[in-house]
């Protein structure tokens, strides 16, 4: 929007600083985009002067997220001295503390998974500090294991299983742990030691969003919405091919929106919550009615549990497939709301709902056509195709993200 | 995201000219956010090269974007050669058509408005053509004064009262006028006649919401909800300072969330919606039960009716009061639900709420306050401060984003 000139003004050092950052960004991206590129190409194509270029690629090479790129023949005169995205040598971890496992992801910036791992454990009946052990163990030896490739971490993101206070880096409220003010980044600093990347927190269903939005990166699919299934639910909203956060971080809170009518109480103090009738416990209650059923067992696994339903409703059995029309019902009534908020073009839905796609969304897309307003809003529906994984490879592409905003926040080489 | 570099290249001619026109973009940004500025430092600033920069000014000058500035003395050597916006002579227009009026606004490349106009007008007794001929009327009248005046007007944005089908600038369907498939961009250019700028659609809400931002502009404020209260209700959604369209532009159709318990059937087809119930209609049903009383007289000017009932309120009448209650609790119900979805810093109350700020916004806020979940989430609120002129202000200001989104929009002067 027009602004008059009495807008503070920024120019000298600091301006130049984050010109420089810009502008090192910029071709980043632009190699991202385009391939190898001569130093005259990249003047040419990005109105940057030939000097500049080939200071901030000097300063780039020096930070190994640059390599020289193979000669170009066959040109009349000098050979154009060509540089590359460097993939190898920097990745981003991702890291997801669920209520009953913990997996990793490492990823470079050219986008190849380098390590992943998911490690059943059980946090309640270990308690906070044992999974804050368990959980920098296995982050040290991965950043160790990434050393030795000679690959550098430029961050880790941790999508803890509560809410975040982003400013302290602290779980505020895990609900199904009980836990409360646990300073996670800073522990979890503290253990890894000096030298270690720098760690930050993210909300799960943000990162699965963006893990899950990166099938669709470049194509006409611009707006997307990712809703989790798990004992709670939340969304995960792309907008112009953004993360959508929200002034402070709490856009997506969709699992406590009032649809249940009948106003049951929720833990989180409100009544009627959504995910108290579409999260897996209702599911369960639905397919397994009687409390003695082993299905409704908190102890067994649930993914042999959900293995189970899906074997029965392969199976045509009437009480599954019952329970799976309720909760798609019980869907459709939340996700027209979301459609008439923020009108994504797709829907993605992970956790629980994943193994029942072929159940769920014939119904789902059916309901939201019903609905449907405007014949330029159609709407279509997925199932997550990274699963137990989204959340983690998410924070491995936010941690890179900085790189790409501004190459300086990784060191030069020594 | 990383991505591979199987995607699309698109280098050569093509990504230049796009690259000319992006940088062009980032000088008048940038001159528009540090004012007057010479070449040098230019170059220095932005990483272009001086020829680069000499090359894009001379382009910003032919069209009228950039003047020459004053000399800069002092130096030692040669004037500095300085540039500056030129704010004056590049306007865009908006406006509004609404049910009862229509809303022209031009607003110049630096901020300032240049002409407003309200002109009030039956739009369901006149009917389509000369509701059309009416504001090509308006608008060529305006567009000749500009003109006249030397300054160049490079796009005008109508906001029209209903859908919109944004491929072919129609207005689907006006639900209060009962209009279908009006060809709004076609006949309106058709009118104009032959080198008028350029016509486009765009929807009220989100128009309203471009216009209220700019007062944040700069703020912490990055993420904000705008709200209508006319007889529909709408929102435009601010998200990270940008505004948020959704895939095919119907984000923010609020208006017809499920909320109304009593299931009413509404104009849509759907049951329930929230605008039955906190819509203009549904206030003056409150505050005048008596469908005889003069103030539901659908005849009579609503601002008329709208300043009595304020001055019951303000004399403490109590079936004025009762029904702003009524009316809050139920703004409340579904802002609730945007604030959870969205997470804005801030809600902007337009259309009919806005005279009654003072009785509406002190249990709205404390209402909201009560469902807060997050110490960190607090949202504040308040009363659109442009009123009737909201949606052409933002439709002036979406015009001129084009601008400085790619300046070669706006054709070298002859």
């Amino acid at each position: 929007m027009p602004q008059s000139t009495t807008a503070p003004t920024f120019v000298g050092p600091v301006a130049q600083a984050e010109m420089r950052a810009s502008n090192m960004g910029l071709i980043l991206r632009h190699l991202r985009r385009n391939g190898e590129r001569s130093r005259a190409q990249l003047a040419a194509e990005t109105g940057l002067s030939k000097a500049t270029i080939s200071a901030l690629a000097a300063e780039l090479l020096d930070r190994g997220l640059v390599r020289d790129g193979d000669l170009v023949r066959g040109a009349v005169g000098r050979p154009g001295m060509p540089v590359a995205l460097d993939g190898g040598g920097v990745t981003g971890i991702g890291v997801e503390v669920a209520v009953d496992y913990a997996a990793l992801t490492a990823v470079t910036l050219s986008g190849t998974v380098l390590r992943e791992t998911i490690s059943p454990m059980d946090a309640a009946h270990l308690g906070v500090d044992a999974v804050l052990d368990r959980v920098a163990s296995l982050l040290s030896t991965m950043l160790d294991s990434l050393r030795t490739a000679g690959v550098k971490t430029v961050g880790v993101t941790v999508a803890p299983p509560g809410v975040i206070d982003y400013p302290s880096g602290t779980l505020r409220f895990a609900p199904n742990l009980g836990w409360r003010q646990v300073p996670l980044v800073a522990e979890l600093e503290r253990r890894l030691g000096p030298g270690a990347p720098p760690v930050r927190l993210e909300n799960d269903a943000k990162l699965a969003a963006l893990a899950e939005y990166a099938r669709y990166e470049g194509t006409e699919v611009r707006d997307m919405l990712y809703l989790t299934g798990e004992a709670g639910v939340g969304a995960g909203i792309i907008a112009d091919g953004r993360l959508m956060r929200g002034w402070s971080g709490f856009s997506g809170e969709v699992g406590h929106l009032p649809l249940d009518p009948a106003m049951t109480q929720c833990n989180c103090g409100r009544r009627g919550c959504w995910e108290l009738i579409v999260g897996v416990d209702a599911f369960l209650r639905l397919a397994a009615p009687d409390p003695a059923d082993p299905l409704r067992d908190a102890a067994a696994p649930l993914d042999d549990r959900l293995y189970t339903l899906r074997r029965r409703a392969e199976a045509s059995d009437p009480t599954t497939l019952a329970a799976l029309a309720t909760i798609t019902e019980r869907l459709a009534g939340g996700l027209s709301i979301l459609v008439d908020v923020l009108n994504p073009r797709v829907i993605v839905l992970g956790g629980y709902y994943v193994p029942f796609g072929a159940f769920i969304l014939p119904g789902l897309t059916a309901a939201l056509a019903q609905r449907r307003m405007d014949a330029g809003s159609e709407v279509q529906l997925a199932v997550s195709e990274l699963g137990m994984l989204a959340t983690a490879r998410g924070g491995a592409l936010l941690a890179l993200d900085d790189v790409f905003d501004n190459p300086m926040v990784v060191e030069p080489l020594t």
